[in-house]
């Protein structure tokens, strides 16, 4: 049961990172959408490992096949089955560590759990599970689009200390995507390059803060009391592989302020009041007030380092995790398609269930 | 459908701070658990305001009755029913403010949501909403503690920068309980509640963090890849009221170290390799590791503040709304029982649902 | 989690026949639903026993109390808790029956399950947890004739072999109630009421069939291939106590006819297809075709008689299940408006659903 | 959301009958477990068309490929992905029949609720979506053997008025593969057969009833007051192309006996009660009893004839439907696998769920 994300517009995921494929099954997608594969294709290939040397070495195409729930380019509203083919399958190349719990991975915690891994590489706490997410949110992307016009767009904000502020009222995807840091302040991406280039020559790896701004959501999204907007995003954004901190709007941040201070006034607008600040982060008492959502999330350093690391084996004895060949030093650029995606499946959820309260 | 948490464990919580009462169905608590409603009660009093002059000023009795599934004192396995009669009902307190959208709180989101509100107080949005689910987590607190010995104890970290730094291996509830912010630090407490009582002078109010810690969790708890332990912590937090950000184990102040300073080391234990450092906090891969599990809570700023301010009526003209009598100037010390009773509620779902793993 | 129904439109009930009270949480009504607690109170009192010498002796008052959800006599979007008080509780009424497995009735499987049983009375396999169910199938009522002018309306079409055939167009809500049989065909209703008299003189019980129609129901509800409405609407009425099977149009009887004669053939009708005959029962690959919904719901004769039989106490002892005094010897009147409640609630939640469906 | 099953053992399908492929997410089962392709194909070859004249002439190979989950043998704990391709996908077969509602098919409901259709075959409705049940069946089927010792096995009890009375105590699944009509009485087969036969050369088809027993289920299973045992195995019949009824031990026939004919005495048996009749069919108050379940499902005569009929179009044009070339004169001999399927996911399901119960 722990595969399956959303009440309405519903999505189970499959697929280890070896093995015969991942995947993705997207339950309550509204029918007659148009829908393309090379439209899924896209975010995947943000995701995709290899992309720029800033990212993992590991080549993957990474080449999605819907199965079923799309006819003649448009949704059936039975369920989209979609799956990726397992490439790289390269098994040996773990198994010198079958037996080894790698520090801060989940090697030990999954055999604690299940008494049983598929040491042929992260199994299911590899980031390759997220493809079936992304492919999904894909399609969560085209529906906001179509019935609302809700966009989502994500960007690193911080890679270690190099931090930067982005105006979300102003950043573009293009922005986002001019550079491999996937950071819109050009000035910032150029230091959190050089910073990932240092560390991976370093051996070593780098976390930073993913910002994401939900644009254009009506009022009245998300449903108390624990559905909230934020609680969901939260719960979404915690179940992406390395993350360690989701806050909203003013986050900790905001608990230096005093209240009068933090409020953020109500004035009219067109149609609805709209707030001169927005420390809220477009959502008060768990529901949508118009204003853009703001977001981020934090990411631990990239478990995964060249160095050798002291640590145990499955039975216990100490043990050195040799140097390791080439790794990823730096989730972050990678990480940004996979917050947009999860950030997707939520709004579109989200807005579906708003149908049902929308009714006399 | 927004009012039920929990996948095995379950709840469901139901009133608003005005009306008939305020309660809890709980679904899936095993039978034969000794349980008095004293021990209900005692979580409610922490949670209840009026404990002293730092919390609200409202005195309610908040008296658990028990309707259904105890019987002679142990679970029955059947639906537990808790009701607490709403008696501090003063709509007339309200009346003015019928039409009056108040800065940061949910009165406009919730009109725009459901396009009827109830205006005697803060319906749902209320914190005496959370008495069902306090309620809910002293019969979680039971079973944990006897199927398990794991314990969840929360406390005050910060009251706007007034911050202090906790030994979560050794605090202890009457430490928490010693004084009335709720922080085990005395002399951090008495500068909290010096900064409470300035700003309740001030008119205004002040948020801050909850910190937690959970103890005995065994190996194994979280179900990869949403219902991380991590992920339903972040939703259950986020789903408290005025909560702005989550953070586990290190949180966003681990995105400044590098991989090598932010794994942790195994080590061989007794029975389980432990790690040197905790700033995976408890958790790697979404499964607990058998070390304590630390996470933190950002609580906005009460948005009720006694000052003056300027906002919108539901016609969407400018009004101001008039200075208030006496509020509730920092929630944190009543939070630390929400937060304790939702840890509780995670917890205990994922013990109960890790059963059906261990199985072959 | 078992004592909760419905994706959308959702309740949870609790309660047990003897405690503090039984009850029901609805979860996802929508707002500004008209509902007063006489239009739930209309069909609890349908339910109740002691309605008619035909039912149970028992007098049981049942008033419904709305603790949330209903503001100014409407919904609010929030839960709606209601409780009844359990008032008859007389324990010593069963006291000499407390180790006793009573034949065909759930002391024993309840014993087997949760290792304890509140032995004052049936607990929660007794028709008293109905009374939730009811109290919800009011408001959904409510919801389908304003939303969409649908309706629910059962009767008993057989006790025993006592048997007769209702025209289900013509069939009227005040021609089911006009006798205490629940039967609209006022001969066949005689004749059954005459079958319980001797039934109960024979300290004997009896069972049949209740038949239900659903009118208006507007073509496309019901969500392949699980949730299918004939899926959903059999698991509602084998959730009732008491019932051992379920069919849809044709039926058991169905199974008699070839294809040639069994398909019903399609028609031009008003803006949709009609069928000139109804085998299909409103439902075609499990989705409704705008043509009344029919099925029927048999119910075995009530396991509580007044004759003394043979048994087993906890210790597997042989023993005598001393006679008893009256009893409610058919089940069936009462159960005409559970049936009607289940029904209510099933098609609630897929009327909500479908409007997540109908988006593009 | 309607293509999921399972609170605990999970399933989610996916597929059209014509498309890339169909499939089945399995999420719940437990780590661990020995599974091969080849235990799914077994069960799928069951379920697959064309394996005698009696069956749909359609050649299906029909082979399984498990994508994830399974690791050397045995199951991992994470989601197991399983597809099944399309091969004998000929849309022209179809093409005539574009916008034409078959008489007591899905077609016209499916336009109705989606307003869009896969009209290359049965789409979502068609049989073959049962692939993805009929392979998580068997793996249900290898858990509950390895944990319980529970078996199920299915047969045809009646095909049109051809009825058989089998002992459900002494029927092997050799004798019910003995023939192809799955019926373990070999005299009846015959009749069934040549029934069957008859129908096809008359372009009719036939309907009847699977009958299921489920032994060695302990007591307790099931979870009242919604999840009763029954309930479930209701729905889950229910959700199966061309069933129209579902009962459980007496069933309808159960109403024509008074209570003290049908109430089944308790005689002591080795360390539990025994029922000295079984009319309850294995369940009191919906939770298993221990004695053998007892189920039956009506399947009405297959919609698809090859002879003329008249219909409507999509816009709603009388229209005369061709005589067809071969179908599939009877479902029932493939129904059983399918049915055993789903009793196999439920009691799977509810095993697992009583893990949770059993912890005091």
């Amino acid at each position: 049961m722990g595969s399956s994300f959303g009440h309405t517009f519903r999505i189970a995921t499959f697929g280890e990172s070896h093995g015969g494929g991942v995947g993705v099954v997207v339950d309550g997608c509204p029918p007659r959408l148009p829908i393309t594969v090379e439209e899924i294709q896209r975010d995947l290939d943000r995701r995709r490992p290899g992309q720029s040397k800033l990212t993992t070495p590991r080549q993957e195409a990474d080449r999605a096949e819907i199965l079923s729930g799309v006819f003649e380019g448009k949704t059936l509203g039975s369920p989209i089955g979609i799956v990726v083919r397992n490439e790289d399958a390269r098994p040996t190349a773990y198994e010198h560590m079958k037996d080894i719990y790698r520090p801060s991975h989940a090697d030990y915690t999954v055999d604690a759990k299940y008494g049983i891994r598929n040491w042929q590489g992260g199994g299911r706490a590899s980031a390759r599970e997220t493809i079936g997410r992304v492919a999904a949110g894909a399609i969560a992307r085209k529906l906001l689009q179509q019935v609302a016009g809700i966009e989502v767009l994500a960007w690193v904000k911080s890679v270690k200390d190099v931090q930067t502020e982005i105006d979300h009222a102003a950043v573009t995807l293009s922005a986002v995507e001019a550079n491999p840091a996937r950071c819109p302040d050009p000035a910032a991406a150029q230091r959190m390059i050089d910073a990932i280039d240092a560390a991976r020559r370093a051996q070593d790896s780098l976390g930073g803060v993913v910002e994401c701004v939900i644009r254009n959501a009506p009022p009245g999204l998300g449903v108390p009391v624990f559905d909230r907007i934020e609680a969901d995003l939260a719960k979404a954004m915690l179940s992406l592989p390395a993350s360690k901190g989701f806050e909203i709007g003013s986050g900790f941040a905001g608990t230096l302020l005093t209240g009068s201070q933090h409020n953020d006034p109500f004035v009219p607008g067109d149609g609805r009041p709209h707030t001169t600040t927005n420390r809220s982060g477009g959502v008060q008492g768990g529901i949508t007030n118009g204003e853009p959502i703001i977001f981020r999330v934090a990411f631990k350093p990239t478990a995964t380092i060249s160095q050798a690391q002291q640590t145990v084996d499955n039975k216990l004895n100490p043990v050195t995790l040799e140097a390791q060949g080439r790794h990823d030093p730096c989730v972050l650029p990678r990480a940004v398609p996979m917050v947009e995606a999860m950030a997707l499946l939520v709004m579109a959820d989200h807005w579906l269930r708003q149908r049902t309260v929308d009714v006399l």
